[in-house]
């Protein structure tokens, strides 16, 4: 279908082709490069012209970047007179800051959905945002895909006996009830008070463990604080094994080490972001989404229900 | 006039400084610092409720660091009541993406004036722009300072005799004019010229250099390829001395190497961008534009006419 164009940027490449391999076309030629004093500089190397087109690019680090990067190619592609132009956000930058949590704060998650609007995307398909809340800050229709039965299926394979899926927050327990759900698990959550100002936080656990192989899950492990605290807890309050999952594998600062470090036998995620050669270590496993995101497109493309994606 | 505050990003702090010294107040209370994984996290530390603020960067190297920086806080100090947001941009970053200069060619600078206004700006008040329709790609008023007169006053306060103002490219010969005006001297004009393809530019001049002292002006030097080249073909053609200036440094690359072994005397240029450490050497002379810039901020919080600024 020579109206079904597909453009790969800088954060994902390795998934952008697998992508492309999926659905069956040849990637877009195209190069986002830099002038010398670091300025973005987009060629488009083929006509665009009437077409359909999707572009793969993540926010991830270094997200100002990649954000950069990401509006000037769609403005490249306006003005190259495509007729939609799909924006494939595998992973969603700053999608944590989408409240005002102290007085004066942005909410910066607000602002990358009205920039992309105002470049010219005219849709947004993306994987697990962080609040889903997010989808609403748009007014071009936005799609998200779930890992979850991914993630599960991982997990399912291993024929694991006597799981129970932890949630690491209150904030994720409906994360966690959906995997449990296609685990046939129940769930367990992480209750962390801080019983007086300035005394450390205590890791409470809600539901029984003891005996089980605990799943933890989660959408983005950053720091990785939380999670390796979550099953040192796990493990203090009797369970046998620990593993634990995420969306999106931002590991920033000490994460590689505190995981390497911690209780996790073994930390799954998906290629959302791209881990760097030295994160690709003992214990962190990454599963491709590339033909979930393939069929969306082709979806999206064809004008049928992405939602039944997920039946 | 405690309804009129200016807050500096990571860009130009020093220039910032030394503006809020110039008006007489305090600097805001703010902090742009990362978060663990590089995402841009603004601080606003003090109430600005109904204020006239004035956020001060330069979209310079880093380009997309900083204009991020500077879309995250306007979205912050509108969120927080302000009542005007004024951005002070003494460099225009993406300024030279102006047009569509080839197919399927983004028009970043179009497109940074577009995210500047959705984020909030409600003014804009910037130097020497690359060029002036970049004005127009603003629905919102746009102050343009000129650096000239301090410029030219630099080489005033030289007393050289006999002079020669020199425009680089066909493109800068209404400013060398107003410069030439200003220390009534004559212009002469370098007409670049390939005579075949894949043949090396020839560097003409146009006007008499026989004799005279040259001062070439320019608004961006990047890479300082032009500029070196033509002061080579200017003692060429007789030149006695050839001096440089710009208002904006944005030198990138080889530059300070080219001009460290170039015929430059002297390079005169601005402090819309700063120069890293290393950058600070023998033959460059950095002139500050903060008391023009404070000047600037005084007359728009009292709405005053700015453009006599200039006469
Ligand atoms: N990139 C980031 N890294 C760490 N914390 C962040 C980041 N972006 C936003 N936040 C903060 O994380 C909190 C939201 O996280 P959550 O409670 O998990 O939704 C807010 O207080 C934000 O200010
Ligand atoms: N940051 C940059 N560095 C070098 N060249 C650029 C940059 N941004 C845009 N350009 C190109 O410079 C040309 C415009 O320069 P000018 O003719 O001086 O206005 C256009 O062809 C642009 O594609």
């Amino acid at each position: 279908d020579p109206y079904l164009k597909v453009f790969t940027l800088n954060s994902n490449p390795e998934l952008a082709h697998e992508v492309t391999k999926n659905i069956g076309v040849e990637m877009g030629k195209s190069s986002v490069t830099r002038f010398s004093d670091g300025e973005v500089q987009v060629r488009i190397e083929e006509s665009i012209r009437g077409c359909d087109v999707f572009l793969v690019q993540s926010t991830s680090e270094p997200a100002n970047e990649h954000l950069m990067e990401l509006l000037i190619m769609i403005d490249a592609v306006k003005r190259a007179s495509a007729r939609n132009i799909n924006v494939v956000l595998p992973y969603y930058g700053y999608a944590r800051q989408d409240r005002k949590a102290r007085s004066r704060e942005p909410i910066t998650a607000k602002l990358v959905a009205n920039l992309l609007e105002t470049a010219g995307a005219t849709r947004v398909i993306t994987v697990d945002l962080h609040a889903t809340q997010i989808q609403g800050f748009f007014d071009i229709p936005v799609d998200q895909l779930l890992a979850e039965p991914i993630l599960s299926k991982h997990f399912q394979d291993k024929d694991i006996d006597d799981i129970v899926v932890v949630s690491p927050d209150h904030g994720g327990v409906i994360r966690a009830r959906k995997m449990a759900d296609r685990l046939k698990a129940p769930i367990a959550i992480i209750d962390k008070r801080r019983p007086r100002p300035n005394v450390s936080e205590v890791m409470n656990i809600i539901g029984d463990v003891e005996g089980k192989t605990a799943i933890i899950v989660d959408d983005i492990i950053d720091t990785a604080g939380t999670m390796t605290l979550a099953a040192d807890a796990l493990v203090e309050r009797g369970a046998k094994e620990v593993y634990a999952c995420c969306t999106h594998p931002v590991l920033s600062g000490p994460a590689i080490e505190r995981i390497e470090n911690s209780n996790i036998k073994e930390l799954a995620v998906t290629n959302t972001i791209v881990l760097p050669e030295e994160k690709h270590i003992g214990k962190i496993t990454q599963l491709s989404l590339a033909p979930l995101i393939a069929e969306a497109i082709i979806r999206v493309h064809e004008q049928t229900s992405v939602s039944t994606l997920f039946e």
